[in-house]
Parts: structure tokens; sequence; C-alpha cells
């Protein structure tokens, strides 16, 4: 019954990697915790790189002074 | 001054129903805690079927699997 | 399969009370999406009164005032 | 280490307002509660104002009354 | 720099679970899309069996029906 | 009419520490975006140290190997 919010920038995740999450986390709680998957959720929320922040800079700010 | 956040799967919920959503999440809040509807905030994230999983797979893989 | 989250201030709501906010909040997705209510989760959370500003001030300041 | 999430309206803002919103949330913080800027992240949500209900309304039809 | 946030039920996990399910979503981000451990952040939230709906019945609920 | 949830260590905030951030928040959206603080509001999360993970491991074992 457990709720997962999993929050990335958004590159360009594919699917599988997102389908591969998803399974991962699944099992990780059904594992640790005996969880039921049936009724597991997980959702996963890809996010701009103007509207992330880390260190007080967007990750778009971040990524062009580092190129 | 409750605050609400509805997460759906992106599937063409229109206008009209996220307004009844609302609506109706606002009056329950009124009638069973006796809130102020005038600073009772919901939100609505509709999230695309890749990024949903329950019971450890996508909804975009379970529904292709069910047609 | 929808998920909500539900925050108001910790203010001695009962058991019954969120009893009934839960089954207000998952009949409504049903009856306005469609939503298949054994898969719908519906968290609450209460918060302290001093975690919780509106207008720029704690909850618990604007109580205080309005004494 | 703090995470923040600030949820708005979608409307316009700019990459120089986001910035300046996670530029500012984040020196707060560190100024506050003395957090490291290093891992403090924020996150910011622009909304559909057809997703986004105060009062009871959405903010979609609030506008087009109010004008 | 992911954010994950996981909503379990309070049913006596111990620190080293939540150690275990810290350790596992973390190497997860790390193995399928090469995020960077040391931005990584997991919260986990417990909630109380009254505060957790599903079915449009409270945890607390079902389980003392179950019995 | 944001909405900001701020989530930090439960390290012994105060209320004042609270109010301060707040407010700060609150005036922060004001000036950058223009936003109506009567309709602003901010939760602050505290979360046990137990809860928290960063770089794959708690805040507590974190702690306690720093010591």
């Amino acid at each position: 019954m457990p709720f997962v919010n999993i929050k990335i920038t958004r590159d360009g995740a594919t699917p599988g990697q997102k389908a591969e999450l998803i399974k991962g986390v699944t099992d990780l709680l059904v594992k640790v915790l005996r969880k039921n998957p049936a009724t597991t959720v997980v959702v996963i929320d890809e996010v701009e790189t103007d509207n992330w922040g880390i260190g007080g800079e967007t990750v778009s700010v971040i990524r062009r002074k580092s190129k």
C-alpha cells in the first residue's frame, strides 16, 4: 500500500528506464517491508532544469557554466 | 485553509470534470471539518501513464497487456 | 488508481471525521472520473499550527492575535 | 539538506524569476537555520489554471468571471 | 540530484529497515539513471493507519474488520 | 495563491525560526512574482533523522560517523 514519488530532472529517461525504476522500488518495498506490490503506487515527476535548483542555482545555469 | 493534491493519470479529464473534483473536495472539507472554503486549495496533477506504476508495472504496460 | 494527499492543521479531527473524508474523496473520484476505488489511496497529513503559514504568519500567531 | 517544493499557477514565470525564487529560498534557509546550501534542493511546479482550485472554483473560471 | 518521498503506514519499520530502503532506492537511481548519489535525497513519511485510506476505508477500519 | 512545502530534518527549529521561514518565503513570492500573500500557504515538515537519507545513508548514521 505504499506510495512513492520520485522527482528527477527531465533528461530523456526512456519508458524502459522508468519501468525499471518502478519495478525496482516496488520490489524493494516487498523485500524490506513485505508490502503488498498490488497496491504499491510509484509516480515519477520529470522536472524542467529551469525549475530545479540546487546550491541556490537552477540546473540550467549550473550546466551552462560547466560547459 | 486545507491543501489537497490529487494525482491521476493523464487520461483526458475535461476542465468540467476537474472543476467538479475541486468543488466536491472543497465542499467535503467544509461539511466534515467546517474548513473555510475561501482558503482551501486543490491542485490536480495529471501524470503520463509511462510515469505511473502499480504492482511494479507502468500503467502503459498494463494497458497494452490488457488489450 | 488515484492518489490524494489532504493537508490540514492538527486540530482534533476525529478518526470518524478522517474516515468520512477518505470515503468522500474516494466516492467523488469514482463518480466524476470512474476511477477504481480499490486502488484509490488517500493520505491525510495533520500539521502543527506552528508549521502552517498563511498570509506570511503561522496559524499559531494568527489565532493568538484573534483571541 | 532541506527540500522545498513551490507550486504556482503556470503564468509565464521567466527562467530569471524562477532562478531568483530558488536563490531566495536557499539563502533564507541558510540564514534562518544555517542549512548547507550545497545540498538544498528547490523544485518549482507550474500548474495549469484548470488544475488549480481555490474557494471551490478553478483559477480558469475565477479569472473568466473577473474579466 | 533526485528527490524521493516514500509514504508508508506507521507499522514499526525499524531504523535498519528504513536505512535499507534509503540505500536501495539510491542505488537504484545510480544504476538505472546514473544519478549522483551524493545529492540524492530520500524522505520516508510514516502515516498513522487512521490517516491512510484505501478503497474508501481507513487502514485502521480494514484491519479491525479482518481480525 | 502559491503553495510551498519545506522539508527539513527535525533538529529543534524554534517557533520563531519557523515563523521567519514562513514570512521570508511569502515575501519572496510577493516580490518576485507579485503573488497575493493572503492566499499563500507554507507548510513545514520536520522529518526524523532516521527517515531522511542522503548519499544512500540516513542522517542518523551520517551524524554518528562524524562524531
